[in-house]
């Protein structure tokens, strides 16, 4: 399998909030973000692998803004690692301001799919290549991630977590 | 502000995996999955603080079980730790077959909420007393998932994190 | 099969009134709360036979109190006695005030449902043991209703239905 | 205020069963269908009292005939009797084999509706002419069914219900 | 096959607008009237031609009037005119003021199907007999149209549009 | 106000197509691509304007190849001529193979949008300033398409629509 550069897999979903999504400040209910993200990074994994995608993770994800009803709002999904059968991948959500069209950046998310066969089965997916500085450093930043998730699942030990000590030494 | 028992506020929402939520395999979307226990985890961190409550970050979520159309899926949520204007909320996912009617864990997430007022300023909140073994373990864990979050954010030094510190010691 | 006690078959739902579900006065409309109810009654008649249910009536249903939007609704549903092949289902339903806590009946309702195989065929469910004195006047009162079903669905003559003409007597 | 023809209220709502509105056997969940007569229902009594109307309760349902996925069910309402600020609405729905073309009828309903001001309070609606004998069966039937209602509400003593208790004579 | 008339396939969907369905002026979505029109129009469809249709095109739709939420709009449709596999099917859109009960057009639009097999094949349907001045004026239109909509296309040359080029001569 | 490209107003929309979108052929139904394309086209609309902008009209859109079930569509609209109060939006709709990643094209549409201010009047607009060979095109023959709107709505005598006419000549 050749390996696949993560540009190859960028999915841009850009999209109204709609008043059903809204929670009683009249903005996007977070809940509806985590789904709206769900979907657009299954698309990028599913891209990169060309396999069906079941989500497998979610990262730890900070809703910093606020996205009031009626915003326009643009969910950027890139695999930015890939391992044996799953991948990593980021996701950028921004915000359009109607008036001065200015773009803010509402969050970042990461979340983890694996590709399975038809029977649900975990199955080989092409290597990423990471090209700008920025993917570079997101393809760096997943190994270490990929321990701390299997530390704290306690399938790893904290000990054996070598990348992830290296931040605390 | 008197303090309150984390039983008072747990929220238990039960309901089917309906046909408009499922993906090619024929099981629940992982995003659906997290819209619902937002859904879910935002009464929970409302029935403490009987304030408006925004959703401030998703802790780290496994997605370790498909749960199948027709399914019949309930969401449990607590408060498991208050600070001063934050909770963070502990949710446990059950799928249940309907031949045995045996309940199987699907899975765990934590979800953190601020309390706002009506102008969207985070606002004071009751703390926790936590009762079962199971609440005090959790109690306690949050203080470390709450350094986590901060150190991952960049918002305080790693080295400074010394709850989380002692885990990699 | 062995008899099952109402208490085994309690569901409880707990959700959010979303602004796609309400009215022009901004209450939730009456028909969403009528599908909620379903839902909830359809779970708690599946847990108690563990059978595919299917809704066979609604008795009469009252709305007695608005349910604004934003507010958390409980739908608690129970089986309350069960025939040959169907479940009369108890529902239920509260509204809960933000600021003080507290918990006000919305409304009640009745549902009937049938278990039935895969190819849609009625088949034989368990007993049901009602304890609570709640529960064991539910359970009296459902022979009564099941007649007054049947006098409605012209399938009883009036005159026949015993439990139900000593209440115009 | 004038009184108005039943048939001026007359509603029609032709729809397809869609996939999210479905259960495990592929048929159209109880609950849509009463959300659907809802929305009919009180078009219909809109267009008897142009007030903004509010469902009152809900008559006895039975659901004889499973409606399939992708059938075209239609459904018809018109009040059956005003009295001073509430409209008994009757409605029948209908499902059409795609094939022969045929309408069957699946089943009935009797929804109550309160017409209210901008504040929520009742106010007075105008008569209904009933012209067809079905719609003069309809518009007798409807004082027994209030008075049943009454009862079962507690409102009203057994004994005191004249029409009602003719028929248990 | 015989021919059928175009009233033997009117189609009248009336309901209500959601708040799920409106933009930020609070008029229904353009996109959700022409999601509606589809739904009706594909029933008129079906009931002409008692088969599977699908949606083949839309022609020019025009939004004229804001459709406010809350409003009762009536969808009409009725097939025009058919061809060997195809059909087109005329829409009137009615919006209806609560306090007058005056019924005001919103919009037409015209959209043509294709009666299929269970394989997706096109399959021959019956004709249609227009009856009324308005039928027989929309059945001697719809020949114009399908050549525009061939020219649009390309699949059919402009000089060779014969009923198309006696309108601009 | 300085005229702006077409390229600016560029907004891509990828999603799923979800069970609750599909005919009973397991496709994409007509009226919910309609509805998607109308809020990308919306998007692109209000990118150009940076006002509120609502549907005017929908120009004929053929269904070429229908979308089944899961497959990824993405739907881009860009601004391709602006008049004095509106807009032309192209969109064009793909449809992308999971296994070869192969993109095919599904169909085009073409909306037409009126910027507004808050009370709903129709206000001033930039240019549009085509850049492509392809841009170029739909800029030119925007005009056309308009005139030929005018005649269709009978806001225009056929023989004034000099560049239509030309197309017949």
């Amino acid at each position: 399998m050749e390996a696949k550069t993560a540009e190859a897999s960028k999915t841009i979903m850009t999209d109204l909030v709609l008043p059903s999504e809204t929670n009683p400040l009249n903005n996007l209910f977070g809940g509806e973000l985590l789904a709206r993200m769900d979907r657009a990074a299954s698309i990028a994994a599913r891209r990169h692998s060309r396999r069906i995608v079941v989500t497998a993770s979610v990262n730890h994800v900070e809703f910093n803004r606020a996205v009031p009803l009626g915003s326009v709002v643009t969910v950027e999904a890139k695999v930015s690692r890939a391992f044996k059968t799953s991948m990593e991948v980021y996701i950028d959500v921004w915000v359009e301001d109607r008036e001065s069209g200015m773009r803010t950046k509402a969050n970042e998310a990461i979340y983890t799919f694996v590709a399975v066969d038809e029977t649900g089965t975990p199955i080989a997916i092409p290597e990423i290549v990471a090209e700008s500085p920025l993917e570079i450093e997101r393809y760096e930043g997943a190994l270490r991630r990929k321990q701390l998730s299997l530390v704290l699942a306690g399938k790893m030990k904290a000990k054996d977590a070598t990348e992830l000590k290296a931040l605390f030494a």
